[in-house]
């Protein structure tokens, strides 16, 4: 017979959980903890894990625990197993591989997530077709690594390979300084608004799009601001510098410069790879739309009626007003099929290669 | 028999286009006229306007030209009849407004757009549910504004009146410098980006959601940055102080006053009203779900048929990851259906209060 393998998950919150469930389904014997009792009952009852506590027999032990705990957790184990491979999902990788330092330790981020939280909140699928990161060191030993590989690949995941630096200074440009400057923004209308009330009925779905992410709770971000601070006023001081040369290309109406600007952002943003699929196979197609309710599921259902497959999806907002463009990413060969489709239900859809 | 009453447009382009269709569908006579030939022919081949040229007799003139040619020709046609009266469309208000100074001008602008461009793009719904600027002065005649009142009902807006000075201050706020912000975002991830290709694919749905108004042609943007300058440099000032308060706040590790910043915005985000509806007769539903194509049809379809009207909806899209919340408005009256339907097909709706 074979033996299942053995995983222990230190830190039942939502990423621990949901792995815990990924490895169980791809055949794991997943065992676990938590400092918070209630949530070590539940993540049993759930099913989650199959026991709770340390596994002595484990082969890996993945620490999902806030940043702040990582690098001792990880140490003490490691030092008390010659075999044990340890990862952790922190969202800051730096200081976490340096104070750990060691071969069997392989730092990981997984760039998934959810609003739900702990046990309850858990499912399998949360990492399909995420990007998972793994920041191995020259030290690094093979198996280890080989293991950890294995784990994102069971998890559905798509790996990307960085140092631990790139990750935390790529991390601070995606997403770290775009959550402090939509709390930021979001914080500049609202002490417009105590002033004239009128301001939030005019705030359409350009605003809305731009200050979604600041309705989150702080959770987490305190630590990763901390942990991940030099990487941060990196970019927040790049940031301050492009918002400088903003202002003095307004004063001096410096209006070359500003379309210089307005382009190289455009062109940025329309380049955007969709996830999880390689751009030379797609087509982007837009479709204007009147920005309400049941256009998303109208277009959709056209697709799906055609065969048309959508690799990718949004909605750009106009910056003011109701309409809307639907921006879909298709397979290239689908092309036909979904202007037809689209065209005999009286849409105006337009093509372009996305690559 | 009744005569119908006489409108004439000043500048097809998408919005003059739009209100042409909008108050000829309302029983108007409407003609116009271009600066450029080809967009009149085919506004008159489409039947945007019934004529071309000006019209003598009309009670109402349009301007819907770009901004810096608005007062000249308000003015013009304003001395040159005792009882035109005339109204704009432009994205700034207070240099119109103050430069053209006439009691028979009512300066607006209708909160609404497209990516759609002429006489082509046109479309007699773009209004509807929109807001409506209009900047009367206490100089405005009372005969003047009812009549431009009543093109904003006829094209199923939302009136709001401000003065021009508020009206610029808070766009500035909701949409010139939020359009500054992507944009820089934007360059200072593709600037990053030149050295870290993996940066564009770690890129998640906040990011996306933060730079989408970037994706947008420069356009007419140039003109609201020199037209807006004050306003927008207030904003711009404002938030360039706050992002020099986030930098002290990380550099000095201030968590308290980081989780103040954080959760002052989470609240004004998500009081933030939905469009064209009372706060008050509302709920918001809250549901987790896979992040992927066919699941806002899905929601939405179940929800038509438990007969749920759905008064706004976004995506929430995770940090990080392809997890999102459906974040839904719904009439309080049809919680009750919405939890039934919802749970009935697996999901976990939450409901609060919106107001």
């Amino acid at each position: 017979v074979t033996t299942a393998r053995r995983a222990e998950v230190i830190g039942l919150g939502l990423i621990g959980s949901s792995l815990a469930l990924a490895l169980s389904r791809a055949g794991w014997h997943v065992s676990g903890s938590d400092i918070d009792d209630t949530r070590e009952k539940r993540a049993l009852e759930l099913g989650v894990v199959s026991e709770l506590g340390e596994d002595p027999d484990a082969e890996l032990l993945v620490v999902a625990t806030p940043v702040a705990q990582i690098a001792e957790i990880a140490s003490r184990r490691l030092a008390s197993r010659d075999d044990l491979v340890v990862t952790d999902v922190g969202s800051v990788k730096g200081p976490v591989v340096a104070s750990v330092d060691h071969p069997r330790f392989v730092g990981g981020h997984p760039m998934a997530g959810s609003e739900q939280e702990g046990p309850d909140g858990a499912d399998p699928d949360l990492f399909i077709g995420a990007s998972w990161v793994l920041t191995p060191a020259a030290s690094t030993d093979e198996r280890a690594f080989a293991t950890v590989r294995e784990v994102v690949a069971a998890a559905g995941a798509e790996l990307v390979v960085l140092s631990p630096r790139d990750h935390d200074a790529l991390v601070a440009v995606v997403s770290h300084v775009p959550h402090l400057t939509a709390a930021n923004l979001m914080a500049v209308a609202a002490d417009a608004s105590t002033e004239h009330a009128a301001l939030l009925r005019l705030a359409a779905g350009g605003f809305r799009d731009m200050t979604r992410i600041a309705a989150g709770d702080p959770g987490i971000w305190p630590d990763i601001f901390k942990d991940n601070a030099p990487a941060v006023l990196e970019v927040l001081d790049a940031l301050r510098a492009r918002l400088d040369e903003a202002r003095r290309i307004i004063v001096e109406e410096d209006r070359e410069a500003l379309v210089d600007l307005l382009e190289y952002a455009k062109r940025a943003r329309r380049n955007l790879p969709p996830k999880a699929v390689r751009p030379e196979d797609l087509v982007e197609c837009r479709v204007p739309v009147l920005d309400r309710p049941g256009v998303l599921a109208e277009v959709t259902a056209i697709l799906s009626r055609a065969s048309v497959n959508v690799w990718d999806l949004e909605i750009a907002h106009s910056a003011e007003g109701e309409r809307g463009v639907l921006v879909l990413a298709l397979r290239a060969d689908s092309e036909d099929a979904a202007r037809a489709g689209l065209q005999a239900a009286g849409y105006r859809p337009s093509f372009r290669p996305l690559s």
